[in-house]
């Protein structure tokens, strides 16, 4: 299993760690530490040896940060945590604080008394986080302070080693562009930008431009490395060579330096020596990178990580890629809908069972690499809950007469796929389906939009929520994010939220995804990964429009649809969308499993 | 009339000006120098005193500059005026340039000679514009120079004087608070943003502020002036004398010291001496008031202009007063719409005869203080140029089997209105049908919106564009703008638009107005008012919901609708939108215009 359904919920740890911290604060002269759940590449997902948040204060959350003071300490975490710190923590060791409304950069400018020192990890906060951290050592009086070495890393005997995932190729058949060809783009757009070397520190943009793959984090086929691209002259990678086979080194050494991960700070300083105009990402770049070739004499040209857009835009043969494991995945997502709906009558059934019955179905396809994020299977109530994870505590029976919600994702070596359908078990209610009607069309009027270059998704929002919002109804997350090619599930820049305002191009891939939950009852969410599709001519029209592509193929359960809520076009869309889910995917399973597809995808129009 | 339709292009006096601008800047000892088309005050419009650059150039334009070197010169324009700047501007003087792709900023960084001396006026730049020109002569090598004294005003004998236009007072009953009120509310958010005072340069901000309103530029009922406010102690206003009858003398030196524009200078300076924190907005705020009062010791604190917001949200008289307005206005345009549908049939009408008709309309209603802005009035072809003026020269005849558009609007005390109107004169084609109910569709879905709290503009607009979209179509201006209370047709902050991104709230208004232009055939625009209402709960719903009010009571062309392209709500929508108008208007009208009414409103669902 890729999935585990513990508890680690220990707070009683807590006091004793948090004063082994003070002690190591104190003996290095600092007032203060912030621990955030974060490595030297920011990404979604942390390796063991980087969990220096969970391992202080037991909080297991993917986003947060924990403050130390001499007499106070606080715990930030973001509404999804709110109950989950009270378990995991200790309340007379840390308050919790709000990590959206009172980030640490705010609590610390009334909390920090004037004159102390307070120290961070400059490997574990970017450039920007470091800069609001700076303003709010200012406004309170008080000083900043870089340390060398991580003070949690020297009271934790037992820390786990840093990771040593397997780096494997990925082939060109997959990624569709040799990395030299990547390599010579990336150095047009260094010219662009007016600079002389560029440095990475978001593994999945290293992954991209050298075309490997790792496994030093779940779910996520990263390999842990840095590295500096030249405008002229050959790459720096630094990456553990234990992580390497031969094919894998010679591969690498063909098209790089590929050195020990020590060797970046020096490279960093002979970049600075040399006088090097150096892009780094504010956003993602660790402040240790920036300020080490600020201070050997280099200038810092800040901007966009430019693999970001390049890695967003998917050329032929990653949609290619897509669209075969989308396929792949909707044939076993098909045979668990139909064992689902077989089973689930009889009783017996429990998140943790679909769960494992999922992946099962997954692993037979023979081609499973990894589940693309721990799923979230939410019975009734639960299904409410919009970040769930079921642990054995949490544990629903599967009952008629609830809703249930299933939100998960497959690694192939072809692409990563995530699908969310929610389920009746037994009669729905007239609510239910209502409710239900309502998400679905804000999910069709997303799939079959069409709009022209330069729109955002954030322009595109409010269309998943316009029926919702007619009702008096909404939902408190985006409806879409960005889809990596065998890589990162939540991959940017593009994003359809409010806040997303980076223009959607061909070739993007993103989630389409409204919901609707009503906390104590039940939760609503229909999940399709999309593609955005070249500007296309339209009869009569006298502008190209781009449009989005449905890749995902999977029932929508017809039990909770209200037609009488739906327009024709819309029924229409529900219709050939089922049409098409039966033919591509009917062919690929079971007898009974077809036989399933036939009666869930039978016409409503 | 309050419009004229003289075309003014007369390049001839081009090149001798710019001779004559030359020889000046070459007596001061500077190679170049920026004319902007702005004053003092950055509104839409300036007062003949200030119109340099149509004087220098010729081009009449709202927006715009011209840049003169030694032996170059640029005039820059944006799309709206991309033929018009060949009428107007001696091609043999000026290189015509476009003002959004290549704005001066970009275009001096290479047009600029390394070691040039290039002059501006600081009182017609903001300070955020200041900075793109000190940015683009840095990287040219060149010293950007503060000039004392326009030089175009040394070579300008027959330069008019400055309005003094008579300042009148809005009454409590419209404007809804008293000034004292207002600053109060004004000093609380100066002391949120830790400023001690802010200097206003907006005249429609000052009008709010002291419930005042002015006679100084066209169509706009502002007292050009500046203002100080201070969180402790009285305001400053800086106001030509001449402009104040007893009666508003008295009522402002009960609020403020009243002295005359010549005292800003020195009162910034005090405010300097005195070490104030002082709040100016960058995007707004004369350069000149930042240098002196920076120079004099000043701090600076950046900000928006904090009445931009306060006024932006209507009270509950201005939202009585508009909707007052708009019926007035309802009715003058029921008589206008029955008069052209008498008369165009007969044929002899033209652009200006409906202008003048219009006008003569709204005149009769005895209440109108001037047209909101100079109306478009265009037929056939001249419906789809966007910002179109008609002129002696330009005026066409309304014509059978064409549509006619007009956008007009007129300045009441009470409020401001805006609307526009397409209509079919004789039998239209098909096309045009569909694409009017395209346009009426994305209409509808503004008007109908309901949508949560932290909602802007530009997560509506593609509700406005969804249908042409779906068709292959669009149009290049936003949806929507912010409108005063009886100030500025133009008004922000809010607005529906791609990067409106301000949260609506309740008690704005704005424009609804989707449209679609066919060069060389046709325009369609389909514009009323609309008014945000409060957040209101729905029944099953479990979140309140804002929405909009349309406020602009006037038939849509039935002629032109398809109902085949509508959905039941949609012909819902507007034959309920018909009978309010035939309730609410026709009472107001004559008996040959209510019979009209009745015929333009009859239901079509």
């Amino acid at each position: 299993m890729f999935q585990t359904f513990d508890d680690s919920a220990d707070p009683s740890l807590g006091l004793v760690r948090l004063a082994a911290l003070r002690a190591e604060l104190a003996r290095r002269g600092l007032d203060g530490f912030i621990v955030p759940r974060a490595d030297e590449h920011q990404g979604e997902y942390v390796p063991p040896s980087a969990e220096r948040l969970k391992w202080l204060t037991g909080f297991s959350g993917s986003a947060g940060a924990a403050v130390v003071l001499r007499d106070r300490a606080a715990v930030f975490v973001d509404g999804r945590y709110t109950l989950q710190v009270r378990q995991q923590v200790d309340m007379a060791a840390y308050e919790p604080v709000d990590l959206v409304a009172t980030p640490p950069s705010v609590w610390l400018e009334t909390a920090l008394p004037a004159g102390a020192r307070f120290g961070y990890d400059p490997w574990l906060h970017t450039v920007a986080g470091v800069r609001a951290l700076e303003r709010a050592a200012e406004r309170a009086g008080a000083t900043l302070v870089a340390v060398d070495g991580n003070p949690v890393d020297a009271i934790w005997p037992d820390r786990p080693a840093a990771p040593l995932g397997r780096v494997r190729l990925q082939p060109l058949d997959f990624a569709g562009e040799a990395p030299a060809d990547k390599l010579a783009r990336l150095g047009r757009i260094l010219a662009e930008r007016r600079a002389d070397a560029v440095v990475l520190t978001q593994p999945d943009s290293i992954a991209w431009t050298f075309n490997i793959r790792g496994a030093d984090v779940p779910h996520t086929p990263l390999p842990l490395s840095f590295a500096i691209l030249r405008r002229d002259g050959r790459p720096s990678l630094f990456i553990d060579g234990r992580k390497l086979g031969n094919e894998e080194r010679a591969h690498l050494e063909d098209l790089a330096d590929v050195e020990e991960p020590a060797a970046l700070a020096p490279a960093l300083e002979a970049l600075g020596a040399g006088k090097a105009a150096v892009l780094i990402d504010p956003a993602w770049v660790a402040s240790a990178v920036a300020t080490r070739i600020r201070e050997a004499g280099g200038q810092l040209v800040e901007g966009e990580d430019p693999v970001i857009l390049p890695k967003a835009r998917k050329n032929a043969a990653e949609i290619a890629g897509t669209r075969s494991a989308h396929l792949r995945d909707a044939a076993a997502f098909a045979r668990f809908l139909a064992w689902f709906d077989r089973e689930a009558p009889k009783g017996g059934l429990d998140e943790i069972a679909v769960v494992e019955a999922l992946e099962a179905f997954r692993r037979e396809t023979g081609e499973l690499v990894d589940i693309s994020f721990d799923t979230i299977s939410g019975s009734g109530p639960n299904g409410a809950v919009v970040h769930y994870r079921v642990t054995r505590k949490t544990n629903r029976p599967v009952e008629p007469g609830t809703l249930f919600l299933i939100d998960s994702g497959a690694q192939y070596r072809d692409g990563t796929t995530d699908i969310t359908r929610t389920i009746a078990v037994g009669t729905p209610t007239e609510t239910m389906r209502a409710c239900f009607t309502r998400v679905l069309k804000g999910h069709i009027a997303i799939a079959t939009a069409r709009f022209p270059k330069g729109t955002a998704g954030g322009h595109l929002d409010a269309f998943a929520r316009a029926a919702l919002w007619q009702a008096g109804l909404d939902y408190d997350h985006g409806t879409g994010h960005g889809v990596g090619s065998f890589l990162s599930v939540h991959e940017g820049p593009q994003r359809i939220a409010k806040t997303g305002m980076v223009p959607l191009e061909p070739g993007m891939i993103l989630s389409n995804e409204p919901g609707y939950y009503r906390t104590g009852a039940f939760g609503i969410r229909i999940e399709n990964l999309i593609l955005v599709t070249e500007p296309a001519e339209i009869p009569g029209g006298d502008r190209p429009m781009m449009a989005f592509e449905t890749l995902t193929l999977a029932p929508i359960d017809r039990r909770l649809i209200a037609p009488e809520l739906l327009t024709r076009a819309e029924l229409q869309w529900l219709d050939a969308y089922h049409a098409r889910v039966l033919a591509e995917v009917g062919p690929l399973v079971d007898a009974e499993t077809r036989a399933f597809l036939e009666e869930a995808t039978r016409g409503l129009g």
